[in-house]
């Protein structure tokens, strides 16, 4: 047979009734009694909105009905709901009981119940009721000719209040329909904060009108207007998030220092004058727009009043622009250097009585408190600003681990044991390229710590980072789904929800129907492959790239020097996801082989190897006419090698020695080709 | 052999000499010399400018680097391009003698030559070194290892002055990032005038300060603020785009009748009173947003003074968003029935010794001229606007063909020998499915006419009009490329570059390339296929659909109707497209095997049949799972039954007579099924 076929099991016979471990729904909701039956969905399918809500429930409820629209192709009659109780009679009934507003610890809970001519949700707030939406439009079934929801009662709020994605617009610039299209997406995975990373060493992306030097200097015109801000603003308080701004003060400068170098804390010390007398003196350092990846030293003057004066008019014209009551300042991987080498602010921190470059960041993390505060804005930072004398109104963003040198989210323990609140970033870095297990075990109550109800209270939930050194416009999706979908599970659904093949059959159903918001996760990977194979047919790079991994934590871009924040990412770890598709196919085929050696079992093994050893073969024909093939040329190699003598072994005739075979995998787990590794090492190991 | 390799004849062994009948350029250059030798492309290439550009050629430079850089994955030094002479000794020199205006009858010419170790584009102005930028990336050749190019000479300069593609934003609403991205297609291919349709109907999309109630009634919030709009043209400008913006009146009204019922043309007629004595008055009609597709009667009053007041409101607030000389009023399809119906109408065309409709709205265009002109803006419109009495200043889109009832183009030759500026749109129209030869061989040009010099001097060019009836932001790339280069061609190049075999040789590289601007006519397709296949495997349904074409002409959507205007097109037809790929090359298959019976064209034949029959059968079996397959089946059926009869055919052993085959070949003819027809048919026809 030419097509391999994936057949679901639901649906084969007709409205076959399904069980609840069948259902694709993530996050999954607390509490779900799937009932006998079904509704089936008609052309003349309505909705009807009563009760309170805020007006966004009649955008939310129009985007629900087109998008079940666009699925099962019906051409619904209804077109634009923007009235309460237009069609009392309507199949769907929806009531709020009041208008939801954009913050944490609101009432977030809806209750769905699908009965066989009636659908209700009620929710306290619109923003239940659009999470109920989400969950109606996953409940969605068919068969071979019709499209129906399972009559079900559905009983659903979140564990965490704060459930977010962190986006890095700073390093390679992210356009706004990009920001939109992942904004979607977190409401569709009933997440509720967009954590917008705006100024870094490599860029300021916030039009300023007062301080237009900002985008003149440190943009390379790649910036938000302040219209485009406020429209992004306005999408997500549609779709029930709530957007944090970041300027990353007083480390990560780079760019406010290139506009403002006055206040930058690097002096230049001058000599001249003759042999007999010395004189010396000091000047300001100039400032460049960061190019590469990295930790860089450029950093604010806690010492000079300026500093002060000028982030002071920042936050008034920036703050108003996100009526959120939560304002990120950054304050990460400050390291000191240009503060310990001036001696003006050294000469500050002793007539201050900060005993060293800790005190000092929290005596200039102080400052900046009230400049929010008069906005109605509390502060937020990285890890860092946690220190003694920081105010306990400010909420610490835990991220360090062991690449940082301390444990995994010891500073959240700290700082809830401090009477901080504190989000959770630690072990949710998306754009490291570790698998989607990693981030969806990691669970943002810390493990084998004691903490009383307060403290337990006082962690609001956690938030994945996107950043973007190694991600562009045209491949970010892809860092970011589907792993993030698994991440909002974890934030939102019941802590002993976390079976891993579970999650791993909804999620290729979830990551598929994001598709339908314009995410480009799934779409763009063939794009970047037909550019690196030059328009020539796609199908062995793609192969190749279903056993293949980016490199995981900081080992691509060595140095953060091989590639600059203005370079295309085009290359064949850019079209390569982890989670490597293949890779999980064979390990579950070596593992079933393993259990019992049937012809069939071994069929399905050695399947995947005469693929690869096809695959090597195609990627040397097509490379004559593709540079950009070249590069994983010696992978493909070492697979094919490997898959060839896997063969034999499993027929029970090798060819090489014990130990010869023993290193023919082990080549199989090198990082020296492409910035990609093989996933399907640890299976092959197995086989031996 | 498991993977179809497309090796091309370039570069198959180190760094070939390639012939100039191989190069992919499109437009074709008016002069090209192709030399000895080639320029080889290293990490330190580097741009420099010189003379007296706009800064537009700085952005465009930066950009024409990143697009080589993701080409070839080299990671070149050289970022942000800004200033001026930067690196004098920089392999590629680009020479400007002055700034280019966003105007017509610009110098647009460029000369292009690539020696050995040095580049140069030398032009009149930016807008010419832009186009020959382009022109550089196109000639970009590989061999297994490296990227070059070849030593050249190209001068070249376009035929015609406009050079245009409409699109429609008034039916489906096209988001910003629609237009930009189609706005940089437009560019590569050298076309400079962007014709935005933003009010008919169906919406008006426009912003509009003084005048809210048209976004608050007329819009369903789908509409450009005026910093989108700026932003937009400001995006043009740099790309040597013009922006045409339209306002269709006074037919295609109720958009702005929504908004302003009491400048409507419309009366009802009330009566009341008694037996006796009976009383009549009118009433002022209300109008809604139109959902369907067609021609609708709603129409401005010529005869109410309040109509001008206003659309003289109009324009001083629309007209300063776009800086460029033109402004497109529409004027097509009034059909006059609401005149005709209103007495005030009536009275006022006796009383203005109007004899016609066509004299009226004469008497209405020529009201407006004068509030464009005070913005320095000239008058365009569809055909119908031609009429004795109109001012030679206006500018006549010639639109009209067999289906409106008139030759075709017969308005262009009517308007020059008249004295009249005017644009050929008639035989462009992409919106109807239409194969790109149809457009390629249609050429400004009259033919069997004869013209004065003066005369043909008045034929600006043409413009490829996008309606969107039928085009969603997912599939309007696919509607407009890659059969808008070719049109881009008949525009830029010499007359008697009409070679079929070149044009889709060189097409296929180029629609490829587009994909680079983040055009996504080539990836959406499995995203809607994706969604028809329920997820499942898409390899039959994508086969399948490279054998179909959408109903071509005014055939899909019956009566306008079917679908709404806010429906979402995610149907099979939504996926195909003309020229579909593997109907042009079954039937190059067929017509070589009936040159020459051999085994192998024998084989090549039987392939796509048997192909077609294994996709019968797996539509059917994926279809159990998939309602949006199932009403593609009965073609897949006919396509399957003829395929095995042909397959019978070539063995010389039918099972049906004559008569019967016949009649199974012409049920490929059918066009019942899923909005599409089968592109085989001709070639089945040839086979018996």
């Amino acid at each position: 047979m030419k097509y391999i076929l994936v057949l679901l099991l639901a649906g084969l016979t007709s409205n076959a009734q399904i069980q609840k471990e069948q259902l694709n729904l993530m996050p999954w909701p607390q509490g779900i009694v799937l009932n006998e039956g079904n509704f089936a969905l008609s052309k003349t399918f309505k909705v009807n909105i009563t009760g309170n809500p805020n007006a966004r429930i009649f955008g939310a409820a129009t985007r629900f009905l087109r998008r079940l629209d666009g699925r099962t192709g019906m051409f619904f009659e209804q077109g634009f709901i923007t009235k309460l109780n237009e069609y009392p009679t309507a199949e769907l009934q929806i009531n709020c009981q009041k208008s939801g507003k954009i913050a944490l610890y609101e009432d977030e809970s809806y209750h769905l119940e699908v009965k066989k001519n009636q659908i209700t949700i009620n929710a306290t707030s619109d923003l239940g009721a659009l999470h109920g939406l989400e969950t109606l439009l996953q409940l969605l079934q068919n068969n071979g000719t019709s499209f129906y929801f399972p009559t079900t009662q559905i009983s659903d709020f979140p564990r965490f209040t704060w459930r977010g994605l962190m986006m890095d617009a700073a390093r390679h610039f992210q356009p706004v329909d990009v920001v939109k299209r992942n904004i979607d997406g977190l409401a569709a995975m009933k997440m509720n904060v967009f954590h917008w990373h705006l100024v870094d060493d490599q860029g300021w992306r916030i039009e300023m009108k007062k301080h237009p030097k900002f985008i003149e200097l440190a943009s390379d015109g790649q910036y938000y207007t302040q219209e485009e801000i406020r429209n992004i603003v306005k999408y997500a308080d549609e779709r029930g998030i709530l957007i944090v701004p970041e300027i990353d003060v007083p480390g990560h400068g780079s760019a406010i220092l290139i506009a403002y170098p006055e206040i930058g804390s690097k002096v230049i010390i001058l000599t001249g004058g003759t042999a007999e007398k010395n004189i010396q003196g000091t000047a300001i350092a100039t400032y460049g727009i960061e190019r590469n990846a990295g930790i860089f030293s450029p950093t604010l003057d806690p010492s000079n009043p300026k500093t002060y004066q000028l982030l002071s008019e920042i936050f008034d014209e920036v703050c108003p622009l996100f009526p959120g009551a939560y304002f990120h300042i950054g304050g990460d991987e400050n390291e000191g250097k240009d503060w310990d080498a001036n001696p003006k602010i050294q000469e500050f921190k002793k007539k201050n009585k900060l005993n060293n470059n800790h005190e000092l960041q929290t005596y200039f993390t102080m400052q900046l408190a009230p400049m929010l505060k008069k906005h109605g804005k509390q502060l937020m930072g990285w890890e860092e600003i946690l220190t003694k004398n920081l105010s306990k109104e400010a909420i610490i963003h835990s991220w360090r681990g062991a690449n940082e040198g301390v444990a995994a989210g010891q500073s959240l323990t700290e700082a809830v044991k401090g009477g901080y609140k504190t989000v959770l970033s630690s072990g949710y870095y998306i754009d490291l390229m570790h698998n989607v297990e990693s981030h969806y075990l990691n669970d943002p109550m810390p493990k084998g710590v004691e903490l009383t109800a307060e403290e337990k209270a006082r962690i609001l939930g956690g938030e994945a980072p996107m950043w973007t050194e190694l991600a562009s416009a045209t491949t970010i999706d892809s860092r970011i789904w589907p792993r993030t979908a698994a991440i909002a599970e974890r934030f939102w659904s019941a802590q002993d929800i976390t079976d891993m093949t579970s999650l791993r059959r909804r999620l290729e159903t979830i990551s598929f129907r994001l598709e339908e918001l314009g995410l480009t996760h799934i779409s763009n990977k063939n794009v970047i492959l037909r550019n690196i194979a030059n328009n020539q047919n796609i199908e062995a790079i793609n192969d190749f790239s279903n056993v293949c991994e980016p490199l995981k934590g900081y080992t691509r871009n060595k140095g953060g020097i091989e590639y600059q924040m203005y370079s295309p990412l085009t290359l064949f770890a850019d079209a390569c996801t982890p989670d490597a598709k293949d890779a999980l196919a064979f390990d579950n085929a070596v593992n079933q082989y393993l259990v019992n050696k049937s012809p069939e079992n071994k069929a399905k093994v050695a399947l995947f190897l005469n693929k690869w050893i096809a695959v090597n073969k195609t990627l040397n024909e097509l490379s004559n006419n593709a540079p950009l093939i070249r590069p994983v040329l010696p992978l493909a190699q070492k697979l094919s090698e490997a898959s060839l003598q896997l063969l034999l072994v499993l027929d029970n005739k090798p060819t090489l020695k014990g130990t010869d075979l023993k290193n023919l995998i082990e080549q199989c787990n090198t990082k020296d080709h492409a910035d990609v590794e093989l996933a399907v090492y640890a299976s092959f190991k197995k086989l031996i």
